[in-house]
């Protein structure tokens, strides 16, 4: 009666259609809770009087119920989350206190009728990948005891995958938000940073932490991000964007190169990461080996670069007051920041913004990243013979992202045949590309066809595109003349970030003009239909549409953009040249382009 | 016959008359360095050889400097900005270093047919706001040689003020390129951080520096700044940002509260600072006392907190291997940065967060601040009496403003009638809106009616007719025929959120055309130059760079986007059609209009 998985749309249903009303999930939700042999979940909960109450006051369905996006959904906090008249603890109870009000984003999901279950066991002060760093205790994946459940939100990924709640919030710093998904076949969206405000969250690094969601589908977190989400003035990193497009039909992704595939020795995960490229190539995506040597080098500077004294930063004072009080490995790591100065830290942020100029230019070839989640899982033994090694390796395909300021979605891929444990794959776009890098997420997770959870329960269907969108991302347009490569005007088209995408012809039928009294020369191409020629070379630069606008805008008279048909039948936007122009200039046809004509004998 | 000041326009029009050319000019300044009595302007010139030979190679006007906007303007630039095959000091001569190219800055007006004079003095590691902290000197203050020049972009000031070149580069990261300005009685534009490239610039404070511009008048900061602009992947700090427009007409701006206005004692200042006031109320400015608190404890963040570890970062290993080749102040001021740890870094970030929300507050209430630009002008004596109090003293109304990421023009506001010494004021406004933060200087600049530098020569008009850019920076372009509204492919611009800004005309030299063979019906638009028309009426329509972008992209041959000149002398993106398609078109010119045309009797 009441499906494994707590799916928002499977909820829905069956309030709409009276098959049970909130009070029979919340009761259902504290039987399974009950049941759950796994006690490092939780580390606080909300009283049981309480949530049937709330359960209780949101009636029946009907009316207030389509009114409310959340409605009857019941859902977890990661214990580094204030919920008021609750201890906070960070998984760290020397540390705890009690907030007086909500954090913004429980604030949120609340008003939009949401029941709040309790407070979910993590990593302390969300350092770690692997959630046994708890004095709450480590839980497990939920497939296997043995197996850690990742980290840092580690209680937060199990309670939805093990069908306690609908929903829950971690938070992700370095990969916490999406190692703990794949660990547990569930989807976990990182957010753009500031998308979710991160006010009334204790801070990891606290210029990289998001708020982070864990659900069953895509579908259902676009669903639960787009409650979250909205600009708060109480968190000063919270950021206000216009939403970014991908291509959803015809798309390139990045993908590793053989070399940089290193998943210690499961050949499975290398497996299942494959066949992962091999369904996304299946929807329409073209993929682009890239060079992963900036996005390692940004990872380095999060543990072994400046950022470790980001987080002491934010609990220096309790730091030095209670060590002992402390994870042994937690206080390990974050001590290393004492070492560091503050020359040092500026160095990381300069050293940072040198690696996003070369990582942006291997965006320049795709328009996002599939990456494995996690390159391989431990067991909790594994993890305590090597307990800061082994989860620096967790961290291998995650930690670069919040710090080059990407959106990322992980979602299931499958399981090894051998162990029966669960593979992930991340899927990395641009900053506020969050939307539809989850309707990418929703179809590939779809397409695997082996459903989410422990329960293995099909996901729900991505909501159908409503927005209008740009047929790509960037416009391809062909110069003739003084933009050509290595020619006066070329820094115009590549001070815009202009990629050179070709060297080709026009097609038959176009002159060239060597136009009369230009500085720097430029030369007119004119289409003469009827005209047989020999074509005229041109490149083929591309723009993102904003600064295609901005280039339009600063071509000077005589000179303007139509459209050039190239040798293979294509049009393009082009430069053309107003009539009167043409007047008086050679004809330099003959040389089949303006290069050429520069490097004749004179 | 060549004027004292060498404002961009009045050389422009001498060359144009004939009445000069730019190597009269060049032996003009060269004279003219010769004859001034300061010896600590200049760290290193261009050879006199390589100027007149670059001045030769420019001609004599006609098209060469119709299409170079900086054609024959002379420059200095700061010597902590790159000049290849010229020596880089920072002023320490200890650090020189002869760079293999030139700053992309440099590069780009030469380009735009600049002369390069040669390299000027500054506060050592552009630290420093009183222009005597240089082995190479002190360079006085253009009005009275016991009084500082300001700082640290010294040399580049009294260059500019003292009518040996037309303008330069400085660099402002606490006030640098305003201080001196306000001093020497010339506008000092503080641009956008990251509107300028600052590749081949040492750091001062890395994420802060800006590449500054002095001139004679807000119309050539402008047109300087216009050159110089441009995302530069070369710098990680470059940023492409839209325009942001500020109201014109009517508008309020921010103003110190009685108890906020410091000027250690200096009456006349506070006095010019309130005619400054009520000038610009009488322009449509509405006066609006702020808050100065948060913005002063962002001040305090630069010399007092984290960031003079940043100093610190950018010349840590030259600090320690050679502490005594340093002025012994800014090696005081640098070493602070010693004591901090990359926790205060950190934290200093966060903090700077948290007030630049308390600052965003206090700009709900209006659109521009109006500040004093400096509190008093000390002399070369009180500098030495207190070294580090004075010079703070000096930036406290300009150290915020990086920090806060705005940008900035300070512009002459008068004279003391006592000590005949000038005062500045800075109009401060979002970023990236800094070519209308000129325009509103400017003609504050104006009305003060008291003219720029040593010579007190008028400042030139600013630029009559700027592009017309919609309020909030969106592309204003022209159509002509099947794209005014009511017509068949209006929608084309309306579906992507086009506005309609007004109906106007074209200039003169224009003829329409309609032609054959289209659908729908289109007319097109002819520039004919020497041709004396009625004008063609056209519809002005704003979009977004992006939009505007995508609308390009689906205009269909053949038809274009080039430029169209307007009756106010604008020029703008409008249409225009390949040339052969006019052939065998009708000549409707007479009509005035496309829909004029349309509406004929038939």
């Amino acid at each position: 009666m009441i499906p494994e998985m707590l799916q928002i749309e499977t909820l829905r249903q069956g309030y709409r259609e009276r098959r049970f009303t909130p009070q029979d999930i919340a009761l259902e939700v504290l039987r399974r809770i009950d049941a759950y042999d796994d006690p490092a979940v939780w580390i606080s909960r909300a009283g049981e009087h309480e949530i049937l109450q709330r359960a209780r006051e949101l009636g029946e369905g009907g009316a207030a119920m389509e009114s409310l996006p959340l409605y009857g959904v019941p859902f977890a906090v990661k214990d580094n989350i204030d919920v008021v008249r609750m201890e906070t603890t960070a998984a760290c109870p020397a540390f705890a206190y009690t907030p007086e009000r909500s954090a913004t984003v429980v604030g949120k999901l609340l008003a939009a009728g949401a029941i709040l279950i309790g407070k979910t066991n993590l990593d302390q002060f969300a350092t770690g990948l692997n959630g046994t760093r708890s004095p709450y205790g480590a839980p497990r994946c939920v497939f296997d005891r043995r197996f850690i459940s990742g980290g840092s939100s580690s209680g937060s990924a199990v309670a939805v995958a093990a069908g306690l709640v609908s929903f829950s919030l971690g938070t992700d710093t370095a990969g916490s938000g999406r190692v703990p998904a794949a660990f547990n076949n569930i989807v976990g969206l990182k957010p753009t940073k500031g998308l979710i405000s991160a006010a009334g969250v204790v801070p990891a690094c606290r210029s990289l932490d998001c708020v982070s969601i864990f659900a069953a589908s895509c579908a259902d977190a676009i669903r639960i991000a787009t409650v979250a989400e909205g600009f708060d003035a109480e968190d000063p990193y919270s950021r206000a964007g216009e939403r970014v497009s991908l291509p959803l039909e015809r798309f390139h992704f990045g993908v590793l190169k053989p070399a940089d595939r290193e998943f210690f020795g499961d050949l499975e995960a290398a497996a299942l990461y494959n066949a992962a490229i091999e369904r996304l190539s299946a929807q329409g995506g073209v993929p682009v080996e890239f060079d992963y040597a900036p996005f390692r080098e940004a990872a380095a500077l999060l543990y072994d670069g400046p950022f470790v004294a980001e987080r002491l930063a934010a609990i220096e004072e309790f730091f030095h007051a209670k060590p002992e009080a402390m994870d042994r490995h937690v206080r390990q790591i974050i001590g290393k920041g004492l070492t560091l100065s503050a020359a040092d830290a500026y160095r990381g942020e300069h050293r940072l913004r040198e690696i996003a100029r070369a990582a942006a230019r291997q965006w320049e070839r795709f328009d996002l990243m599939l990456l494995p989640t996690a390159p391989a899982i431990f067991t909790v033994d594994q993890i305590a013979e090597d307990p800061i090694g082994n989860n620096s390796r967790l961290g291998l395909y995650t930690n670069f992202v919040n710090l080059l300021d990407y959106a990322a979605i992980a979602v299931p891929a499958g399981f090894r045949a051998g162990s029966k444990l669960p593979f992930g794959v991340t899927l990395i776009g641009p900053a506020f590309s969050d939307f539809d890098l989850a309707l990418i997420g929703g179809r590939l997770h779809r397409a695997l066809g082996e459903g989410v959870g422990r329960a293995l329960a099909p996901a729900a269907e991505p909501p159908a595109v409503e927005t209008p969108r740009a047929p790509d991302g960037r416009i391809v347009f062909a110069v003739a003349g003084a933009h050509l490569s290595g020619l006066p005007l070329n820094h115009e088209v590549t001070a815009l970030g202009g990629v050179l995408v070709e060297t080709t012809k026009t097609a038959p039928p176009y002159r060239l003009v060597a136009l009369k009294g230009t500085t720097p020369p430029k030369p007119g191409l004119a289409h003469r239909p009827g005209f047989t020629g020999p074509g005229i070379e041109v490149e083929l630069w591309s723009l993102s549409e904003r600064d295609f606008g901005r280039f339009v805008v600063g071509v000077p008279a005589p000179m303007g953009i139509g459209k050039v048909t190239l040798a293979n039948g294509a049009t393009v936007p082009g430069f053309f040249c107003e009539a009167f122009a043409l007047e008086g200039g050679e004809d330099i046809t003959a040389y089949g382009g303006w290069r050429a004509w520069l490097a004749r004998e004179s």
